[in-house]
């Protein structure tokens, strides 16, 4: 009988432990590869000034900022709020240890990020989000785009996702598009068009352009523009065909050329598409953009994204700081992949061993025996609890891989029988 | 030039990467040994509703809670605060997934706890925990007690701490005593005593007694109770002394013996005392108790410590759940290491190689073979900045521990040399 409510605040991830295992274990796999590129590994506080988080979150995320206040408040602990992303206290964090980091500076950053989105099935508020970043000091030359991307799909690919695709654009072709079409002043209403360009039907984004009033050729052109997708080979043509003659427009298309030659160069040739319908919000990102998706499940979204900013912290140094990044939401993506049946949940329990006295004069032996395994690097559970034999097996094989029953006789021979819980097979030491 | 304040808020610990990859190696190979000794990880939500966290907290505690709010109040934030210890979330966790767990449950938690204490030196406001419990259903044999002190034990042990002591008593045997003495009415005052008798001259502690007005006889009896220490032969001989019959008393003493010696069974005899001056706060605990101090640093105080509880979560369900845990404050103890010295700051690097293209040219081949070394697990730069040979050797050397530079003469004859920073030493490859 319960006395208070006890479930987690709705909105918060609570796992039993052989999903925590499993979870850990994906979390674990993203960050040896993250290891593997070379980014080295920062955490920054939960709590950070509300000024510093307040200054970067706008619109919808400034709205579901948690703020944090001290039971008894003093005057030091107001205006406090926790961190909705990583990027805000990597900003931060750059700008206050300038001096003492190499730049370009390599960064990985995991851990959990609080946003009070109104609750529902498949979104969190509290969730993990592990992030790369290489921060330049001035510039950053554009094959580090290659290699976030690249250490984000070898991560992924840890995974067993099947059939990941990495869509990819690059913001500078857009601007230089509307540039030479002199729409700019509308970009903003364009971009986000193209932005929804895939949760609508065609017939809704045409509406949508057409109401813009910008002539029924910008309209095709537009139009044309946001179904260029596909491979490198493919889509330069296309490109050649809108008659296009902007600088920005080229540089972003040599950008992403490059970008995508790098990918293929590292085996990634099926795993990357370009796509013009990649425009990743508004204002941050200044050069490639991507998105990744499972191919066959598309209808679930982006569970992998980034792109390049010009400049990091702007706000906290005159320092220019331009970066390339990507995130892994994975508290979302394991979610998606246990309701897609992706996750295998009989993974092998964590615990290798269990070992069972058979009544108390053998506790002992068993503690050193325990010590042994141990010293071995195996984990070894000792089952002390004053049941019969079998309530004491029964519990061994919920935890462990293996048993091994201690009596009389196994001390007395030094000959010990392991049991392997899966198969019922029984084996000598 | 900064432009806002950006240095993160105080009490909170913020390290560059060389520092963290310290702090991230200290905590994995705690959680491997938590891990070796069958612990099962669960994580839960750092914000839970404030009538579970206020429920348990009380006193100082309390007034150290931090409350969480969203921007935009909405009816189901309300209500919320961040979690102040791992005990709390594990007896809600405990009491709502009760039907799905084996009991006696092992489990560990790792992670960051917040208590919005006055900032001071060495005292932090989010702080790393690394718990350890077993909790049993109804009854929990006392080998339990010392698998959780091995365990820990093992652990601080790995992160080569010199000469550490574990302080251990049993919450029975002082209980049993005031019986003993019909002082149970005085039992808070007391237990208060001791608990600070370390903190004061010895004069001060027989002072506070003698103001109980409980007789000379008594006084002298609880100072000697007081001054109980040492092997577990040594203060047997000392608890017959006192003369006390009580069944109580005797208890907490066969309970104290067993844990210690299994303790020793397991190779701990130099780092365990028993200690009656150890009661450990006031309330929760009712059996084994410990703390665990550096003999040659015993100012800094308890970097461990832990004990025995008779119900893990009265407050939420009518089941029984006995429980034994402890916990490393890794974020504290981390802090005392340095302060002391105890941390090798130049620890390895780690990152293995920088791979560092001679110009443009060479990018396409450093790629790929950037891809063999992380294919075999090592962690690879790939360092693509536009600057002087000499400039990007110096960026290499200072992150990574070896050094290969690909210019033409190295993709003409696939001979590749590998410089180790360290001692400026060349290799071929």
């Amino acid at each position: 009988m319960k006395k208070l409510n006890t479930s987690p605040i709705s909105g918060m991830q609570e796992l039993l432990p052989s999903e925590q295992a499993i979870f850990d274990n994906f979390k674990r796999k993203i960050e040896e590869v993250y290891h593997r590129f070379g980014f080295l590994r920062i955490e920054t506080p939960l709590i950070d000034r509300s000024e510093i988080l307040f200054a970067k979150a706008g619109g919808e995320t400034e709205k579901q900022i948690y703020k944090v206040v001290k039971t008894e408040e003093t005057a030091d602990s107001a205006d406090q709020a926790l961190r909705f992303d990583h990027t805000v206290p990597l900003a931060r964090y750059v700008a206050e240890h300038e001096n003492e980091l190499q730049f370009p500076f390599r960064v990985s950053q995991v851990g959990r990020n609080y946003r009070g989105e109104r609750a529902q099935k498949g979104r969190f508020r509290e969730f993990y989000q592990l992030d790369i970043d290489v921060v330049g000091r001035n510039s950053l030359p554009i094959e580090y785009d290659a290699e976030v991307i690249s250490a984000l799909v070898s991560a992924l690919e840890e995974l067993k996702l099947p059939n990941i695709l990495v869509r990819i654009s690059n913001r500078k072709i857009l601007s230089g598009f509307l540039e030479a079409l002199n729409l700019n002043h509308l970009s903003g209403e364009i971009f986000s068009i193209i932005d929804h360009a895939e949760k609508v039907p065609e017939e809704k984004t045409r509406e949508k352009l057409v109401g813009l009033n910008i002539g029924d050729e910008n309209v095709v052109k537009i139009t044309t523009f946001i179904g260029i997708c596909g491979s490198l080979e493919g889509v330069q043509e296309k490109f050649t065909e809108l008659g296009i003659e902007n600088e920005k427009f080229s540089e972003g298309i040599e950008e992403l050329k490059k970008v995508v030659e790098l990918l293929k160069l590292q085996g990634f040739d099926k795993q990357v598409s370009v796509d013009m319908k990649i425009v990743r919000g508004l204002d941050y990102y200044t050069g490639t953009v991507f998105e990744t998706v499972l191919s066959e499940h598309r209808e679930i979204g982006s569970i992998c994204s980034g792109g390049r900013y010009e400049n990091l912290a702007g706000l906290y140094t005159d320092q220019i700081l331009p970066g390339v990044g990507g995130s892994i939401g994975l508290t979302r993506l394991f979610f998606l992949m246990r309701e897609l049946g992706l996750v295998e949940e009989n993974a092998e329990k964590s615990v290798e061993i269990a070992i069972i006295p058979f009544s108390e004069e053998h506790f002992n032996y068993c503690f050193e025996l325990a010590k042994k395994f141990r010293e071995k690097g195996k984990s070894v559970d000792l089952v002390f609890v004053d049941k019969k034999l079998s309530d004491k097996m029964k519990y061994a094989s919920k935890v462990a891989r293996f048993g091994i029953v201690i009596g009389d006789n196994e001390i007395k021979t030094g000959k010990l029988s392991i049991k392997n819980f899966e198969t019922g097979e029984q084996a000598e030491l």
